[in-house]
């Protein structure tokens, strides 16, 4: 990869610093849609998010910009030919969903009225992933400005889906269903981060995901445990003896099978990760934690993307309000995540908890396993050529030298690779801070100026080098 | 003891027959005072409840009643000195608080309505422990008609205390303060069940109980599981690794010292217990559950009478709602009760859990152990000689052979007996299908009725018995 980053080009430069108000004021009108998709209640706040989106791309001068349905929630798809016969085909991915975000969790302001902030932008999407998504109206605004031209280098398309923080249940079919619209040259997928805003980086993974429910139900209804306590399974224990059986005392995954398909990092990887400049200090800080604790044998940032883990998201049960009761309790749940890396099946860990459920529970206690969806994990190529371009227009957008990351969350790039049968790459600028999934949730505005200046930079770069 | 039933005795009888509807009525009315001592919003209404009695006990004839305030919620006091100078003197305890109750939980009347159907009483304290401690109001005039007297035989006094079903905090203390006042020969607890109505029995003994809250603190906000799951401890994999820590696979609890002090059953006690009529699928029925499960080596009988327990209340941490949230929780919460018996001291158990609890929770997580309140488990010597009365006066008025349980909750009879310094006997002829702490509580009227005789033949039998 280059080692000395290109320069700007002062006309992209003019056109974002142009445009910039606007496009602001775009992502601010768009982040007070509350498109939560795991809510059933903002189904149709999910569907005016996607009409937002087609007005907007059609405005940016998409030709196409369309909503398709699903069974779920709508995705927005666009279209920009490039008019050029010889010119790649680039597929851009993002989601216009978001996760649920309730003030009282410690919001400092509405999560759904933007509030600008000391050059932060807070909102519930913000960097997750509305912002990511919209860089790309202006960005190809840059990119035409810049070279003349009145369509992309390349023939640009947008699929944004509606359904990501809820596990994606409808966006494999939909891209088997749509595979001849959406066929491409390349994926690149813009909902991830970078190392810090002083370390650009490029991800080239992302983890699978399997999460679930367990229902554990024991006595018909709550009972006195003085009178039947000790003598009766009671469904909290039991959920919290599942919780806890899925570590051993090395915090490695029980789960039997877990780790028999994991490809593990080589050498050269666990060297890259070792370089970049990590403190475990401000990390933490990030984390909001106080104190490192995972798979022993491994780093941090080996934990975070290059091992698959599992986390308790919920567990509920029994008694609940102030002061003790003492009782059996009916019924508990627990909510429950798996990360996956390359070389894990979905259907094969789904198949692992059933089985483990299964087998873990005692006779008296009836459960239920509800998986809310899967994602496979996903690995791109280093050596890749595309991905030489993208670094190159990030180090020309941000003047540093571009390093690589993988990305702990999971996202639908491994379908997109496995469907359409190409490389998948990855520009995000939203760095750890940003507060994903959490209160608080914002953007950076100058990175994401710099996520703008990117997009322009790369439809020209891949034209140029993709078949060089 | 007695193998042949002394024959009933027709004043009593005709006594308890003329009283009956005037004494359900007044249960009624007492149990429509929802006096639940755990919700401090309900303070007013215990104080009622108190009140309520005061009023009951005055009526009946006792000489002496009042309120004692303690620094929680009020207890009730009695005294009806017999006039014979060698009459012994016993102190009858009960209680006048009762569990919560929340009609969404599964009751089929408001808990606090109480409604009569086919001999039953249904409302929140009909059993536990209201209608218990009145039925010595209709049974000390059945003796007192009986006998042609104008007092009792016995010294009678009455400690009905508010706070039994928050574990009693302020109940040792007010023993204490209040001892000179409260000396008697023997207590007389009337907060106990029998075997079943073809089984009356008398209870020897009660466990004793520890139970608390444990709040564990993780990242300060709920943060993203991919981008820091499997780095940093989860504060509800932690509470479900405590919970689940709690027994080893013989379900034996695993607390360090838990069983160091714990007075072994007898081969005579195991026998008593394996003469019952137990049968476990009846049982379980009652339980409301499915299948025993408990301490390996132990019956049933023994896993709730005599042996000690761990059992989890209440656990909750991290998302409840519909659908996955991909979170490391901020926090979660463990509610857990420790059931003691004879031999255990609960400020042994309550250290060896902070001890516990500080050793099992790694660093990074903050946790905090709150107490609730703390009784000691209680054993009657089998052969002391007021039990032969008690004995005597249930097989009159059952007209059946009375045989000896244990109860497997816990009450402040242990208090009573180290402060106080006297026996401690049991009355009760709850049955076990009472729904004690569960939805849909109630009493059988026919049950409460030989409740009221037993103590109508008490008085005189102790009387007359005590020191011969």
């Amino acid at each position: 990869m280059s080692t000395i980053p290109a320069a700007p080009d002062d006309a992209v430069r003019a056109c974002v610093d142009d445009g910039r108000a606007a496009f602001l004021d775009d992502l601010a009108e768009w982040l007070r849609i509350p498109s939560v998709s795991a809510d059933p209640d903002r189904s149709a706040d999910v569907r005016r998010s996607a009409e937002w989106l087609v007005a907007k791309l059609t405005a940016t001068g998409f030709p196409v910009a369309e909503i398709w349905d699903t069974p779920g929630a709508p995705a927005v798809f666009a279209d920009w030919p490039s008019g050029d016969p010889d010119a790649p085909t680039v597929l851009v991915y993002g989601h216009h969903d978001v996760q649920p975000a309730d003030r009282a969790d410690g919001w400092h302001s509405d999560p759904f009225v933007p509030e600008e902030r000391e050059g932060r932008l807070y909102a519930r999407g913000a960097a997750d992933d509305k912002g990511q998504v919209l860089f790309h109206t202006l960005g190809v605004r840059a990119h035409l400005a810049a070279t003349g031209r009145t369509s992309p280098a390349v023939n640009l398309k947008l699929i944004v889906e509606g359904e990501e923080e809820s596990g994606s249940p409808h966006f494999s079919a939909l891209l088997r269903e749509r595979a001849e619209r959406l066929a491409c040259d390349a994926v690149l997928v813009s909902d991830t981060g970078m190392w810090s805003r002083e370390v650009p980086t490029v991800c080239t993974g992302m983890r699978g995901l399997v999460d679930c429910q367990i229902d554990l139900y024991g006595p018909d209804q709550d009972i006195h445990s003085g009178s039947f306590g000790g003598a009766v399974p009671n469904p909290a224990t039991e959920a919290a003896r599942l919780a806890a059986g899925l570590h051993d005392e090395a915090r490695r995954v029980t789960l039997p099978g877990f780790y028999d398909d994991v490809v593990e990092l080589t050498p050269h990887e666990r060297e890259l990760f070792a370089e970049l400049p990590f403190d475990e200090e401000s990390w933490l800080r990030t984390a909001h934690s106080y104190a490192p604790l995972g798979e022993a044998g491994h780093t941090t940032l080996e934990r975070i993307w290059a091992r698959p883990t599992a986390e308790v998201n919920g567990i509920s049960g029994g008694y609940q309000g102030p002061g003790g009761k003492t009782i059996v309790p009916a019924s508990a749940q627990l909510k429950l995540s798996f990360r996956l890396v390359a070389g894990q099946d979905t259907e094969k860990v789904q198949q692992a908890v059933r089985e483990w459920a299964a087998h873990s529970v005692p006779d008296g206690i009836r459960h239920e396993v509800t998986f809310w969806g899967a994602t496979r994990p996903c690995l791109t190529p280093l050596g890749h050529p595309a991905l030489r371009s993208v670094v190159r227009s990030m180090e020309r957008a941000f003047g540093r030298k571009v390093r690589f990351t993988r990305e702990g969350g999971s996202g639908p790039a491994a379908d997109l690779q496995d469907v359409l049968g190409v490389p998948v790459l990855f520009l995000g600028v939203s760095v750890p801070s940003d507060g994903w999934h959490a209160p608080n949730e914002k953007v950076e505005l100058d990175l994401l100026t710099k996520g703008v200046e990117t997009a322009a930079y790369l439809w020209g770069d891949l034209a140029e080098h993709w078949r060089a």
